[in-house]
């Protein structure tokens, strides 16, 4: 399952690193404190959207911006759960299914 | 202050109506309750990472095209704020300050 707050956390930490702030510039700026922000950027916190607009605003970034990063690493993760779902399917369709043979021995050893 | 969960509540209604679902069908596709959905919808819930995961999949649309139409949304929205200060500003700018006028007022009656 692609989880929204965990690629929002990537994100915000992109942006935090960029403009070269630290934790504790962005917990005073936003007024939330450097733990909580934390564990919003390790994906372990959900994000309210009164706080999301409000570390926007310490990073100088525009939420429309951020939320287009977000959904291109969303978009990346997508693919690729599609291609492992197809390469999975792709093995289970080349191989002979186990199933298939026990059935086969079956209808073999009933002849 | 333009706020995520409204903007995705307008998406995922879209989003619902563009299927022709109801939200008794999302509810129990998805197993939250219609009432909880609903207040996404309107703006007035966050919705959990998992929740929207969920809702995503009821609604069979991929979480990041979900996620590009809020921030398109998010843009136009930062768009028309941005112009409305512009024009606050170039009022402002264009007609004398009362603040101005008072001070003139002192200096010509000091004189």
């Amino acid at each position: 399952m692609v989880l929204f707050r965990r690629l929002l956390g990537d994100v915000l930490r992109a942006r935090r690193v960029e403009r070269g702030l630290t934790l504790r510039q962005v917990s005073q700026e936003a007024r939330v404190s450097l733990g909580y922000i934390s564990e919003i950027e390790r994906g372990q916190k959900e994000a309210s959207s009164e706080l999301l607009a409000s570390l926007c605003g310490a990073l100088e970034v525009p939420l429309s911006s951020v939320l287009r990063s977000v959904s291109d690493a969303v978009a990346l993760e997508e693919a690729a759960l599609g291609s492992a779902v197809d390469r999975a399917v792709a093995e289970v369709t080349a191989t002979p299914l186990a199933v298939g043979r026990v059935a086969e021995d079956v209808v073999a050893s009933a002849a």
